[in-house]
């Protein structure tokens, strides 16, 4: 998407790197998104110890972005064999996946990216390649891994597109008034994001969108990072409160609702960031459709009750309790607590919707209903009756 | 309500005031709310300029206290006519009282209470009383509209004590889980407060209970008021993000929702903090009573249809757009702004609960469903067929 006119992805090889033996040394390139809204900052990883840094301390955050990361992180590995002691070795760099992975153990795509990196080790291995070849292998795969997210969420934007539209016929007065909830954006992908990526390929269009955008107590990814990317692209959007949803959509100031998701059961439960659930009874009241859009590789196909089944992480009270931003007066990052200093603090990170109160799954082979037979009608190659 | 083991009402005369010629002069006393969690500071009103701006820049807020103070207002004022110019005069007391009441021009509570100090002025005047009796006689009348709060929300908390002793005798094993929105507190009131009145006497009867408590966006009452007042007096409560309400509802930890009401239809519509519907329709879906807490002036007669009839004030952009807090490391209030320079937002201040969704309304009179039939059969002086 843009920034101030210039297309960007969240992670790209700089042109100087292409040659992987140039000099200045290799690098991938990645926005430090700690420091959005307030600062732009581009920042060079050149090597594995920078992925997993960037990794661990949420330089980047978003599923597929981390998968991403990992994968070019081991391009870097192999590069970094090849400086130090002449040829990389398919065993050490095994290794290296191993630590990469321990970044953050719990992201199910950072586990992915590397398993698709060891299997192009394991290959060239069985094949008796050369490890000179290993560099622009990773390469080529961390590329394709890349590419496959831009292009899955490519997709979803356009199985999107189709319900913006019918509801801009619906009503062509007016922009299509679209609320979302926490940062399912681009740059939380590769490119394009999911939930965003129907507002984007229809703001691309022509089609008039405005979108409310949840603040998304506590981390408030809606105000710092949607509000952003948006902007950034020329998007129409307001910002308002997690409380405010509600009485928007009583008013008839909301046509329809898109959010992301971390975890989709295969009966059509939806996790994801705390708060969305409120804003899906909400839609449900009011007669607002209330869309989810995911890649397919978010579905969870053994869980079938998401409100029994799904852990819910419970983050530090800090989150809650402190609030950081800009001060403007002194042109600086800022922190400011907001309770009195011994108060205690809940925070449940992800909510889970039940599939009763969707109204479709965006996926990036078509809309469905939020139910097992929708998800298998899109994707058979997991129904029950097969596996 | 107890601060750090201290009765205190939210605004007081202080002892060396109670004779009205004293020296130093007569005042009365409240805590400066704005400077509240971090800062407790007792501030001392001496005339009625210092009770017009703790008005209007709202040292103190919530409509009861907001009356009580305008009428210990109108007692400063005529002592300070008898300090300036010798006798006090009901015509100029009539025009103070005008004044006075344009600090907050909306706020129903402060033209009531002023109105009710000009009955005495008139009446003094009407029966050729010396002008030299209206400090006693206006000082009478606000410490009666003070102690007319506290004696009506006494008898709320006494309603809603009997709820939550029900709850308690249901699921004796654990503390009664009361989830709160805002700050109906006493902070709000002269004491005990609406929603919170049946938490303090329950916790006071030794029955024991916790509240969640919703920071309530944009303006953080919960927490800054609400976890402070629970916190002073004992109260055990934890804070949550207004996201949190939901999921937590839907796994069992609330057994009950009470919040206040700015302004509560005759069909039991309930017009208050924006967020308040989103908890409604979560306790809704997962069978937790939801109640109101109110005073019975603050219903409107008038009104039938809460969601089209009852106008929704919108608030300026900077509170959704800056948060101010405490700065630990430099031990200073401050603020910091959480979106982009140039993100608008829309900051909508109250929304409407359907009376579908509440369970029922406690008023001092008792519990009723929240319907005409209801309300009216706990005040049937406003039976439509007999006004």
């Amino acid at each position: 998407m843009n920034i101030k006119g210039t297309p960007y992805r969240s992670i790209w090889v700089p042109e100087e790197s292409s040659n992987t033996h140039a000099n200045p040394p290799a690098s991938v390139r990645i926005i430090d998104q700690r420091q959005l809204p307030h600062r732009f900052v581009v920042e060079d990883l050149q090597t594995k110890e920078d992925v997993f840094r960037a990794i661990r301390d949420m330089h980047l955050r978003g599923a597929p972005l981390i998968g991403a990361a990992a994968a070019y992180g081991m391009w870097l590995a192999a590069l970094q064999q090849a400086r130090d002691g002449g040829r990389p070795s398919a065993e050490g760099l095994l290794r290296d996946a191993d630590d990469l992975a321990e970044a953050r153990p719990t992201a199910v795509n950072l586990a992915w990216a590397l398993e698709r990196q060891k299997a192009v080790l394991r290959e060239a291995e069985a094949s008796g390649a050369d490890p000179s070849v290993l560099p622009e292998r990773l390469l080529a795969e961390a590329i394709a891994i890349a590419d496959e997210d831009v292009a899955m969420n490519h997709a979803i934007g356009q199985q999107g597109l189709g319900l913006i539209k019918a509801m801009h016929t619906l009503n062509p007065e007016r922009p299509v008034q679209i609320l979302t909830h926490c940062n399912a954006g681009w740059l939380a992908t590769v490119d394009w994001g999911t939930a965003t990526s129907p507002m984007y390929q229809a703001h691309d269009a022509g089609i008039p969108v405005h979108v409310w955008v949840d603040e998304t107590r506590p981390r408030n990814q809606g105000a710092q990072l949607t509000a952003w990317e948006l902007g950034q692209h020329g998007v129409p959007h307001t910002l308002i409160v997690d409380n405010a949803g509600g009485h928007l959509m009583q008013h008839g100031q909301v046509d329809m609702v898109i959010t992301g998701t971390d975890r989709t059961t295969r009966t059509g439960d939806v996790c994801n960031k705390i708060g969305t659930y409120l804003k899906a009874l909400a839609a449900k009241d009011n007669g607002v459709p209330f869309y989810v859009a995911l890649p397919s590789p978010t579905i969870d196909w053994e869980v079938r009750d998401g409100l029994t089944e799904i852990p819910i992480e419970e983050r530090g009270e800090a989150e809650v309790r402190v609030v950081p931003g800009w001060k403007d007066d002194a042109d600086a990052a800022a922190e400011v607590r907001i309770c009195p200093p011994e108060t205690r603090a809940a925070n449940p990170a992800f909510d889970v919707t039940p599939s009763r109160l969707v109204t479709g799954l965006i996926t990036e082979r078509g809309v469905c209903d939020p139910s097992e037979a929708g998800l298998v009608g899109l994707f058979p190659e997991h129904d029950a009756a097969t596996v």
